[in-house]
């Protein structure tokens, strides 16, 4: 009987698996994780710290007995692969409570070791009271710190989703959290200005945020607990720490085994996930992927597709061969009652990429109709093809209904889709659900109008650059009043058709409103009455999210 | 100056109005309405009946001030268009409140008539008490008869959308509600399984539901109030009486003129939305529509498919034309805290349609995964094409998350997406949005096991026809014992591989569990050992819906 090992047994490993069995009875399967635990809920560690999963118990989607039971599968858990030999077609293993070695012979090798938090050689980052988060047995550690030490404070080193989640997690069972972020955002993926409403709202539930500044160290503190200082000098306590700086492929084992490594580290792997020998496939966060539909390679460690890359790892072992279609990037975070998702690209992803055949809108609609109540502002950000208009990423920011319209614009982008495809797209509206025109439809109908040529946009980034232009203020003057762009006249929509004489005819006229939809209109007066009217996207809204001093001012 | 008239100034013709203005600022644009208002929001009626919305002006989308003010657009309320005369291009217009008529010159017409209630030729519908609802003073009589008469119970005679709408509306506002529904299930594009969720639902939360019977009449009760008197012969009491059988295309207009009706009834159109007529256009509710991607004729009153009619028909006349694309359906409606959604084609309408190449899958995931606190089962059914795997409709009933999955499904099938790629589609996953597998992963990755041919489905509605099977249940024996399929033997899922000995090889075997995932694992282990296996797809949850005398039993 031929037999397939699979390394790791969390989302790739354990779909893999359950798949390879699904597929084909006539195999030996054998499971091995270094840990206690195959296929526990990884994503749901933070909550479980945050006591929000009460019960341990619930995060292990399955045991070993059900693989042994249900899918006949060997499941060897504490069990660490020392090496793989190639050549002999065998793994090395110790059995961790005994510290007993021995060797398991393979046809066929699924590495599925995940990806490790990075760790800095930083001093004080081996003291009690310092964690990652990785495995069941991390989160208990931190819970039991909580109660044991009363802990009432804490350290979050990243802002990346883990910090986020463990910052909402540790507020939540009432400590006083500070993050400390080296980039000037939370939420990396985002493009600035689109994490800035979640730094408002970290700030308004009282985390301290220090962004710009690096962890420098840790110390005990003779007070108890911890003392943290970041690179700027800064120095206070915490009674504990949390790093989730970020995650990298674990990949030492395919490296002593001479597998080829990608250029970003990542394990190596063709479309059906196979790595440079064709007897060991490897799936999930350790290994390099290419971007959908860029194809970039990427490290992007999503549990969605690990998942997916195991099954169809299984299906080639099984000789029912399909590639991978490659990675999306589509993520999600929910923090303090915000959500904050993406997917495909963003404008830092094109320009990494030398890309500038692309244009963006802003909008801010709501995520139901106005008239019913507890209607919540989204904050959309459209990234599309130019003169295309296939759709390459949408970005999203709000209370309610966000991860909705990145899930359509996901499938818009799998399948290839143009703005003037979310302009006709068909969604679910009842009042309290959505809009006539849902806020998906309105963004492809602001891109489509930039492609047809019915709307000439400027860019925010273009605002304080040389040449002859006049900012126009189209809201009313008590909107205007209370703050504007700097230089900006004011003349509100409903006045422009009789009040167009006072504007020149020489000059660029960007106008601007709250969110946009009035600028859009006057955009379109304008340029019928022969201006050279361009609109500032997104409105004072979008305005402020990119300078946001003034929104705190 | 061109002179543009649209007559209906509620969702297609206040869209075509304000776009054809962003469009051309040269024509000379009149919007006319028979009502008080013009783009109101006749979607929240029934939420303004039940006062969740409580500002009658919460309704006013637009006023005709602003139209005038911000569009230069004039419009004209309360007047009735008397007749189309084409041969002379001009409407004959009464201003209602003089009586005083009027003609009004055109060089292009665009008819937005909508649809009106039907009044099936009953006794009694014209007595006080009795309702429909599509206008705000509609609702404001309603909501002062309630005031007035202190009404406590109300009967609604059909289940549609507007229906279902009322009876939570009234329920909310504390009356007890009947439900009179002709056919033997709510919302009737759904196919009728798929309403059995709903038809639990209003029972449990105290509607009286009365399905399979139509009004006969009305009469007033001498103890005040109306006597409501069905088809079956039941009699009861009711303080107010809501008609929602359904809506027929305004027609009137358009038929006198001698325009060109379609076999449905509605105003026939182009893809430009044009009439028999080159100078006059209709949109909205009125039309015929063509279904997309199946092209077949079709009357589907939705707001969403007005609105982008209207914007289609103003670009037309601005001589920017582009098609509308069809209409497909996608439709939402929340009733007591469960939503049911629907995009593309049902079993019904595909049956109706003469199709047999299609294939279905039922499953019941939970919105988001089962470790994190309150996920709710979303009872999914999808239909696809063969062996193409085209998705062809998907319907969901759920309390959350529900809308999601349908609008996803909508933009796959807006693109001609198979199930291939619902299978490989990369949707936001956090514990608290979703899972690793989406159940829209999950519903593709079933469907494409059965294209695949590594599932066999047997079809529930295949269940008393003759022929040598047996039923399997893999359910644990507790399960079992608390009901089963007639006739089922239990043998539980991990017993399976080691009592198969204990099942024939010459009978089909068709297997099922609660929800279809464990009778999946049953049938790709019997399949691989040689047995004619099957699987019931959605497992006894999709028995109980579809012999719903049994769960009540």
């Amino acid at each position: 009987m031929a037999k397939v090992i699979i390394i790791g047994g969390v989302a790739g490993g354990a779909s893999c698996a359950a798949r390879l069995r699904r597929q084909r009875e006539d195999l030996e399967i054998t499971l091995i994780d270094r840990g206690k635990y195959v296929s526990f809920a990884n994503c749901g560690l933070p909550y479980y710290v945050g006591e929000v999963i009460t019960e341990e118990k619930k995060l292990l989607v399955a045991t070993p007995e059900l693989f042994e039971r249900r899918f006949n599968i060997r499941v060897k858990v504490e069990t660490e692969v020392l090496a793989v030999d190639r050549a002999r077609k065998v793994v090395r293993l110790k059995d961790l409570p005994s510290g007993r070695e021995s060797e398991e012979p393979y046809d066929t090798l699924v590495l599925a070791p995940g990806a490790g938090p990075v760790r800095p050689p930083l001093p004080g980052l081996d003291l009690p009271g310092v964690f990652a988060l990785r495995t069941i047995p991390d989160s208990r550690q931190i819970r039991g710190w909580i109660q044991e030490h009363h802990t009432t404070s804490a350290v979050v080193i990243g802002g990346g989703f883990i910090g986020l989640e463990m910052a909402e997690n540790l507020a939540h069972r009432g400590l006083k959290v500070t993050i400390v972020e080296m980039l000037s955002q939370v939420m990396p993926p985002l493009d600035p200005e689109m994490a800035e409403p979640l730094h408002e709202r970290l700030r308004a539930r009282g985390v301290d945020l220090r962004l710009g500044d690096g962890l420098a160290g840790l110390e005990p503190d003779p007070a108890g607990g911890l003392r943290v200082k970041t690179k700027s000098g800064a120095q206070f306590s915490a009674g504990l720490a949390l790093l989730a700086i970020g995650v990298r492929p674990e990949t030492k084992l395919a490296k002593e085994a001479g597998l080829t490594l990608g250029p970003l580290g990542g394990i190596q792997v063709d479309a059906e996930m196979r790595t440079s020998d064709p007897a060991i496939f490897a799936v999930g966060d350790a290994v390099e992927v290419l971007t959908y539909p860029s194809h970039r390679r990427a490290l992007l460690p999503l549990a969605g597709p690990a998942n997916r890359q195991g099954r169809v790892a299984a299906d080639v072992i099984a000789g029912k061969p399909r590639p991978f279609r490659g990675v999306q990037g589509t993520a999600v975070c929910g923090v303090f009652g915000l959500t904050a998702a993406l997917t495909g690209e963003t404008e830092k992803s094109l320009k990494a990429a030398d890309r500038s055949d692309y244009a963006k809108v802003y909008l801010h609609p709501g995520h139901h109709v106005a008239y019913y109540p507890d209607a919540k502002p989204i904050y959309l950000k459209l990234l599309f093809e130019r003169p295309s208009g296939k759709v390459l990423g949408l970005q999203a920011v709000g209370e309610e209904g966000v991860e909705k319209r990145v899930d359509v614009a996901a499938m818009a982008i799998q399948m290839g889709g143009t703005v003037f495809d979310l302009e006709e797209s068909e969604l679910c509206y009842a009042p309290q659900f959505g809009a006539a025109k849902d806020p998906l439809n309105v963004a492809g109908m602001i891109a489509a109008n930039v492609l047809r040529g019915d709307l000439q946009l400027a860019d925010w980034a273009d605002l304080e650059k040389e040449g002859d232009k006049l900012i126009l203020d189209v809201r009313d003057p008590a909107e205007y009043a209370s703050g504007h762009v700097p230089g900006a006249v004011n003349i509100p929509l409903n006045e422009l058709r009789a009040r167009s004489g006072e504007l020149p005819k020489d000059k660029e006229i960007w106008a601007y409103c709250r969110v946009g939809q009035r600028s859009y209109y006057a955009n379109r007066l304008l340029l019928q009455k022969g201006f050279k009217a361009r609109n500032l996207p997104g409105g004072y809204l979008t305005y402020l999210s990119l300078n946001p001093e003034n929104s705190r001012g």
